[in-house]
């Protein structure tokens, strides 16, 4: 299994569009794509701070979903809302 | 839901002795914990870089799993093979 860690920090104020678009991404990723094993995304304690956390069967799963057009729509809607580009672990689990 | 993240840096050379326990840290976690959803443990890109994702119903599952004996022994095991604390995220599921 793999899996990815990206963590967001969000502009100030747009927290709450942030979570709107975030939760469709999720809701869509987990009716659309079976080798996505799980695709959350969650508040951190500090402000303006999210960690998306993802699991898939391979490395064919992680590209449908990059290629999906969910991703991509939803990807560039959140992307409107974040300070700075996400920071990605990719990840083997052991 | 909550989920927790903890990065952890493992000292040079010790990288197989962690692997090891953590895999069975997460047999027992995955065994033993009803309240426990997601309990993981992966290799980074970085060298001597791990990080657990973990996945709870309820802050009541988080106490159980810290105050569990094989939490106790093995997370005991896996700190002599640390090269720092571990750095940890609490998170919230939106």
């Amino acid at each position: 299994m793999l899996a990815i860690i990206a963590k967001i920090t969000v502009k100030a104020g747009e927290e709450s569009s942030f979570e709107l678009v975030a939760a469709e991404l999720a809701a869509k990723v987990n009716a659309n794509e079976p080798g996505c094993k799980l695709y959350i995304c969650c508040k951190a304690a500090a402000p303006q701070t999210y960690f998306f956390i993802e699991r898939y069967d391979d490395e064919a799963a992680i590209v449908a979903h990059r290629a999906s057009t969910h991703f991509k729509e939803l990807g560039k809607k959140m992307g409107a809302f974040m300070a700075a580009p996400p920071e990605i672990e990719r990840l083997n689990e052991i």
